[in-house]
């Protein structure tokens, strides 16, 4: 399934930058990043679970944003997109 | 149906920003701003479009990024949100 995450975080303070790169890595980790501070991440119910106890591990209730999006497994058709592209289709065809 | 739109702007120029503010405006007009660059706007097909004309309107397809994502009707147990909390829920129960 696809899960999209899209977050805030309060960069004000040294401490907010740390959270911002951690949590970067770890989506960047189980997924793809298709704008500034939103990932997609294609993973199953195990994964996702891990993925988001990780994320929740570091990021700052009082302070930040995290909004987790359940696509399933049909997403294709619900996802469109206009502009710059900074993603690439993990099932698409690669050409060498 | 919920569109979710997430938007990257180059906000490098005085046009970008100018961009920026006129694209959440925009968003505003058709649902509610949840994070930063981060809109949930429930509208039917007809508003949909009329919503993301006006996006593409404005937008620069060379700077900037624009993703919508469609969630359906029964989108609330799609979505999930830790922190801190900028959205109400437009059909919960208001509390006067």
């Amino acid at each position: 399934m696809l899960i999209l995450i899209t977050y805030d975080v309060n960069t004000t303070t040294g401490e907010g930058r740390k959270r911002l790169a951690k949590i970067a890595k770890v989506c960047v980790s189980y997924g793809q990043r298709v704008q500034n501070s939103v990932f997609q991440c294609d993973v199953d119910q195990a994964k996702y679970i891990a993925l988001k106890n990780q994320l929740l591990d570091i990021y700052d209730s009082d302070k930040d944003s995290l909004r987790f999006y359940n696509l399933g497994n049909k997403y294709q058709s619900r996802i469109e997109h206009y502009g710059k592209d900074t993603s690439y289709d993990p099932e698409g065809v690669l050409i060498l």
